[in-house]
């Protein structure tokens, strides 16, 4: 196995403390699930270094419980899910175009699939018997401290119900890497990765969101006209749901090919909804032909590979890809459609300028 | 109460036979709850003449049924439920901006929002004893008849169980209308309004789509390189969800107005995801005000009012507006984004162009 300093060298690296680093997408189109050494890492802080033998899990709201992995793994149904995790900020670099945004400037590799393992959180939330309702929110705690303070976020009740909400251990079918949160992370599919916390402490289930400043401050979609000195959270939209989104992995940005057939691949993705269609574009947008997708069978929460075959003639040409969701919904053409100060969610259609010769 | 001819000298008439009509952006503006006699009228054959007495519907793919009007009002609970139906074509327009398209040309008034009343069509379907399936549907036949054939389309089985579909005979508390589908329609909230029936005569409960042409080949949504001749209907996507959606009502197209503060009203439609947020901008979407929104509790598939005071200076100006859903995801810009050749799915931003002296 590599190590983690082997890991990082594969990737492309934002910061390493906090460790932030996303694959080239060449390598992340070459698998439908992501190996976990390819996998993006976001992080608030430093990597905790956990033991199995002394990690707990209490959980409060209900009756509480303190857990230990091994609890976790025998008293609880085994449940496995593919599923698409993604950072809010992920193609973040694209918006710089427009005007500055804060925040590591991600290409679009802040993202990766993978099957998931673990047990349902709603099996342990009635384990603990909590009282149900809509105005409920689970939150949970990490290991991790940003500030001095734990990391810490929340989610609404039924999400966390749901059947396709997990706490997993194991990613791909082996222990998860420290990275990507051993022992134990949840997996929240369809919302953004922040709600998905790693190292986990605690968790709560209580009639309030998270008051964690990750919760409570971070993570906030604010429109176009506001700025870090007049934004207020309270009026900011809660990233949950994770919009329709679609990049192209091959060729990279700046790529020299040559004229004839040109292979596009890449990935789309639409959160609980699926993608029904990618249209790839030679010519930056103005004529478009449809890729054929790929999808995993009952995976509703995992990505779509696609792949489309160009006929370019030489020159300098802008390729670009946009999906369409099972409600027929599209994205915008511009980064300047989408932009706002934070630089999340950047939804426009994904453009790879080649010179062709 | 207003005749059918009055009723049909309130609205914009694209055709008397078939009928179809949609009302003035302000009128629909005036009410959340549409008055029935202002609701937009799509009909794709003559108004079926229908007798309560001698009505009765037909329930097949279980153990069969005939039931009357009496028979559905008193052996199911009643249900109601308040939600936006829209047609598929509605904004087709303004896509003729670009090149030309088939069908009426509906302007942003082919949408409304009822109080639906009737019972739940899982409890029809319930008594029916009829099996359950993920790939199984609920076919519709009407009695209004398109080229000498019943009207007929089919919905997938899960959103007929959903608790949100009904049969209704009333609306906004009163009997339906004849052109509204006297006595009994379905209301499939969220979904296009070409699968909500009016004039029932006969549900089937099958293995298949309904085989109907209304099904099998209209109300398909194309790539914008799609022509009438190279179409395939089983290529296109049956339009089901409906998409993210955005009108200015008020003021109309042309208007003249005084220099200063304008108040620019009108709704927002998100299927079954909740509207966000709703920017409206005075200068063609170059910069972006944010509006303040209007919703009925508990009503997640009715459509969001929306308010915003604009300052405007005089001369000519391009108003605009766009929607963000719950996940985070906005309209394209332009027609030219979301174009195809029937003209279903305008949901590129509205603009309003006005003189201000």
């Amino acid at each position: 196995m590599l190590s983690l300093s082997e890991r990082m060298a594969r990737l492309i690296v934002h910061g390493a403390t906090p460790y932030n680093a996303e694959p080239p997408l060449g390598r992340l189109r070459a698998s439908y699930r992501t190996p976990a050494a390819d996998f993006y890492v976001r992080s608030h802080g430093e990597l905790p270094d956990l033991e199995t033998e002394t990690w707990r899990l209490t959980v409060e709201g209900g009756v509480t419980l303190e857990l230990s992995l091994d609890d976790l793994r025998t008293r609880f149904p085994r449940a496995t899910v593919t599923a698409t995790m993604q950072c809010a900020g992920n193609r973040r670099a694209d918006l710089r175009a427009v005007a500055p945004v804060s925040g590591d400037p991600w290409q679009a590799g802040a993202i990766g699939t993978a099957e998931w393992t673990g047990f349902r959180l709603g099996d342990l939330l009635r384990m603990a018997d909590v009282a149900e309702g809509v105005d409920r929110h689970v939150a949970f705690e990490s290991h991790d401290t940003v500030d001095g303070r734990p990391y810490g976020v929340s989610i609404p009740f039924a999400k966390a119900m749901s059947s396709e909400t997990l706490l997993a251990y194991a990613m791909n079918g082996e222990a998860l890497l420290p990275e990507h949160g051993f022992p134990v992370r949840a997996v929240v599919p369809g919302y953004a990765g922040v709600r998905s916390p790693k190292w986990l402490r605690r968790i709560t289930v209580q009639d309030h969101p998270s008051e964690n400043p990750i919760q409570a401050g971070d993570y906030k979609l604010y429109p176009p006209n506001v700025t870090a000195e007049t934004a207020d959270p309270v009026l900011g939209h809660t990233i949950d749901a994770m919009p329709l989104n679609a990049a192209i992995c091959e060729p990279a940005r700046g790529a020299v090919l040559r004229a004839g057939a040109c292979r596009v691949r890449g990935y789309a993705v639409a959160g609980d909804r699926s993608v029904i269609r990618v249209d790839v574009s030679g010519d930056g947008g103005r004529t478009w032909i449809q890729a054929t997708l790929e999808h995993e069978p009952d995976a509703p929460f995992a990505w779509t590979f696609w792949t489309a075959e160009l006929d370019l003639p030489p020159g300098e040409h802008d390729l670009a890809v946009r999906a369409w969701d099972s409600a027929g919904q599209t994205q915008p053409a511009l980064p300047d459609d989408v932009w706002n100060h934070k630089g999340y969610l950047c939804t426009c259609w994904h453009r790879v300028r080649v010179r062709v010769t």
